[in-house]
């Protein structure tokens, strides 16, 4: 309720060019259900240098981070955590009475899903995507012991780079038959509204051969890969998993406190809706 | 409920060195009563440029300004309405896609209870009191059309400035008998809490006199000189009054709407509980 704020509640909120609202009503479901004294509001911004020292003016708790912010925040922080410093960009700002730490929680869930899903470090990773978030997945990866990987990317120098980063290899294709690999997708291919939202990142060849099937694309839940990977029988991590498991990530950092599981799949279903 | 909270919702707030909860309650159930896609948030402060700073980046729709920053924020505002002007004193700010403008709705709203009231401009004024809160009430009256007045104060300086504002006179006591006036106390005498909270602002037998009883005191709702003067027939205009009605006026500058009364007394009533 918005009745019970009052001058002890504390706000968190995001700064982003164009917010989603999936941050705002999952950590509200979660304040409500834990009975927290928090309440949480996406803003769109330009000026990231105001919203920063409004953050710290007014005692912001925590602040989520999202494009086109996540690399430029980093001057304003006072301490970069290794889930950040790990890939040069922050998606969370934690403030400990005026001291800024910056996090990437995106990093943490992707290490923490390859660990609940048991998947072994010594699976080969192919990884479509030099973005940002392809970024963050890759390290996430190689840092959690993924030691041999392909970066698939048309951008050679992106590709390259990020391939570098984690002692994998670089190709601009995909090879025909990637065999018992783990397939990621970190491109937009999938995703809901986008201009391939029904195309499949990777062949379902190579889909129905893979050891694990994970894709970053959130929306939808279940995008075509995930479809034809279940149908296959080929165990999946989705993009949906990989949103609440940050989020949680930041309201633990927030509030100090870790919702139970069934607690968080109704957080996000609501978040979803 | 902060479950409809979305990216859309319309952040309004308060900044102060020491915040009370009467308008974060007051605004949030009025948002509530008339279905707006607003919240409020009072917020403790000390960085009152960084506060300004984040006011615009994250574009907040309205601000409440109480003490001690009612005088340095004008710096910060784009444009000084008459309300601020008239005292050089800001207690709201509105923000209108960047643009800040300046107001005081205390002023406001005390040259609207003395119409509301019926009190005659012609009714002489005795004022006790020579702060911040006394400026506004003197020059809302004097402005109004009461040309006739005393200022009270012990503080010579602050009290001839006051009363040279507003063509009146001042004086470091109480006349024996003030007669027919509008008897004003913009003092803490009489407030909850304070050292003089058992005490009458003026004294009995003034107050029998006494054309109307006007207590800025907002707590207690009911003062020992509003209570003296209720018990002797006399016409009061209260310090709840004049917090509820100068929200009233924050709130319709924020949203463009005015609630009808019985909701004003509504959210007034749970604002105090």
């Amino acid at each position: 309720m918005t009745l019970r704020i009052d001058r002890e509640t504390r706000l968190c909120l995001s700064i982003s060019a164009r917010p989603s609202n999936f941050g705002t009503r999952f950590h509200n479901y979660l304040y409500e259900e834990l009975g927290l004294n928090y309440v949480y509001k996406a803003f769109a911004i330009t000026d990231l240098a105001g919203a920063v020292a409004g953050i710290r003016a007014f005692g912001i708790r925590g602040a989520g981070v999202s494009m086109p912010f996540k690399e430029a925040v980093i001057a304003f922080a006072d301490e970069l955590r290794p889930s950040a410093a790990a890939i040069g960009a922050v998606n969370t700002l934690v403030n400990d009475g005026g001291r800024l730490t910056a996090h990437n929680t995106d990093y943490i869930a992707v290490a923490r899903l390859v660990v609940d899903h048991g998947v072994p470090p010594a699976t080969p990773v192919v990884l479509r995507g030099s973005g940002g978030m392809a970024k963050a997945v890759a390290a996430a990866l190689c840092d959690a012991g993924f030691r041999s990987g392909t970066v698939v990317a048309r951008n050679e120098d992106a590709g390259r780079a990020l391939a570098a980063r984690c002692g994998w290899e670089w190709s601009p294709t995909l090879a025909p038959k990637p065999g018992e690999a783990m397939l990621v997708n970190v491109t937009p291919i999938g995703m809901a509204g986008g201009p391939d939202a029904d195309e499949l990142a990777f062949p379902a060849e190579a889909i129905g051969t893979a050891t694990v099937v994970f894709d970053v694309v959130a929306l939808p839940s279940e995008t075509p890969m995930i479809r034809v990977a279940r149908s296959l029988g080929r165990p999946v991590i989705t993009g949906a998993e990989v949103i609440a498991l940050q989020a949680v990530e930041q309201f633990e950092l927030y509030t100090g406190r870790r919702p139970a599981a069934d607690q968080i799949a109704r957080a996000a279903a609501f978040a979803r809706a």
